[in-house]
């Protein structure tokens, strides 16, 4: 069996990446050089290689959101992907009780008044007794709601397949989108990017949020529209955002969301921590051990939902 | 009976007030003139006033922390002192996490990012597994430690009446302050300011804290010795401070802490929202009622421990 890893791992991970798959000749090669004859590949095979690759069975994303690597051709074929999903669930969950926190008290005036040495304090909220919405429930969302109860939250989920979900004080389907949005104060977005969430927060969905409410992504940008949500920043439709997922990474420089004073922009750096590459390096690890010796692989795609 | 109110409260919560305590005599007065005939007072008595009234029995402090109330006039007192402590507990914990959240995460450094249009992406910490010391568990301490659990910390608490709490993995008292301070990543100072408790924050104690480990206070300046802490942050003893309250306040315009790249300062801002401002005023209205009809007052300060 031949496996291609296409990420940049140093040599002590190479052994251990080897260690993990022993009967298999495993190759690290940025380009999928022999894509031909790869059995599996981590990382993204672009369609016109996919189409030669006559053997692979299975694709590995090192990343939790598959958006990226879930071709047309990845979708309409038998090749098993699998994620690594999980890996940044809890510093998701802490970037947006950060940002919701941010927003809440308006932290970035403290910020400033430092920098000019001035003791400006001012009434904020709090976030007891508030209502915050999640919109996905997978880890990420799962671990937040934990955590906004802990703040005395009233805690709202829309999740896809509309299972149950521990902590989460009321679940809506889809249908009731509307509602989810009218009731919460705060909407979190940890979905995946898929054809059902691209483009989901439109104009009617900014519309539908009270005008005191904040909009938080920390999962991927274009689950909002982004002409849209600016506009509602803009007129005051909603009352702030905090955006660590964007349409466009990195944003440019241009961007008016850098400028708008309701908003808090990180760059895509949630889940950037140590324990997110490790957790994601251990599901690899797995799933090689997994794959060579022919055991289920974890963590296995849905392709048609896209997670 | 006859209630000196010290406060400023609109005519509205003027009539709330009377309310409360149909039977007794209501006067509003900041400078406590008819001292010598108050049964009761809302505010700060000075000894030199309280010297001159004999018939004062109670004294009810509008704020949380008696510290600059309780006088030693007061202290060497029969006059029951209340406060309203556990109005601002809520806000304090989300503050305390608040500022844990920014100091793991280096958030400044985003907002300055932001401010000049710049995608900066930094490797930061995580909250989950890291240990946090809660020095003081009062309300404010025993609210933290709940939220510090659903960010899977690991909670120390350290607390004068060693009493078990809830929600702490494991209790310190004061002889294991140095093993309490060498286990947390993060200590968060939510006791109040007391004989205990000034001063605690000395320079042995800043050098037995990891020099990773980061220092929050939410509750009162004083308990951290101000140019021992400077010195630690300095030096790089400790990694950073996140810091509500201060030795002097309003923190002077040319105090060190404004531009210590490591210090988060805020403006004894932590608690300033309505609901506390709500819930104070409930418990005033609740004691006026108790006091009005000779029941047991609440939050009745042990005058000897200061809280």
């Amino acid at each position: 069996m031949r496996i291609i890893i296409t990420g940049a791992y140093d040599e002590l991970a190479r052994q251990r990446i080897r260690a993990a798959a022993p009967a298999t000749r495993v190759e690290f090669s940025a380009d999928l050089d022999g894509i031909e004859l790869a059995d599996a590949v981590v990382g993204h095979v672009p369609d016109p290689l996919l189409a030669r690759a006559a053997r692979l069975r299975w694709v590995h994303s090192p990343v939790a959101g598959v958006d990226a690597v879930l071709s047309e051709g990845l979708l309409n074929s038998d090749v098993t992907l699998t994620s690594s999903t999980g890996n940044g669930a809890i510093p998701l969950a802490e970037h947006a009780m950060l940002l919701t926190l941010m927003l809440n008290r308006d932290a970035p005036r403290w910020l400033r008044a430092q920098s000019e040495h001035r003791w400006d304090r001012h009434v904020h909220g709090e976030l007891a007794e508030k209502t915050i919405g999640l919109y996905g429930l997978g880890h990420a969302g799962l671990d937040l709601a934990a955590k906004a109860r802990a703040f005395h939250m009233r805690v709202l989920g829309l999740r896809r397949t509309g299972r149950p979900a521990a902590g989460v004080d009321e679940l809506f389907d889809q249908d009731d989108f509307p509602r989810f949005l009218a009731e919460s104060d705060f909407v979190v977005v940890t979905a995946p990017l898929t054809n059902a969430t691209a483009g989901r927060f439109d104009r009617k969905a900014f519309a539908a949020m009270k005008r005191t409410a904040c909009f938080v992504c920390v999962s991927r940008g274009g689950i909002a529209d982004d002409a849209a949500l600016l506009d509602a920043l803009r007129r005051g439709e909603i009352a702030g955002a905090g955006l660590d997922a964007h349409g466009v990474e990195p944003l440019p420089a241009d961007s008016p969301f850098w400028e708008l004073p309701n908003v808090i922009v990180t760059p895509h750096n949630g889940a950037t921590t140590r324990e997110t590459a490790r957790r994601g390096f251990d599901i690899l690890l797995d799933n090689l051990g997994r794959f060579a010796r022919g055991e289920p692989l974890r963590n296995v795609v849905d392709k048609s939902a896209g997670y």
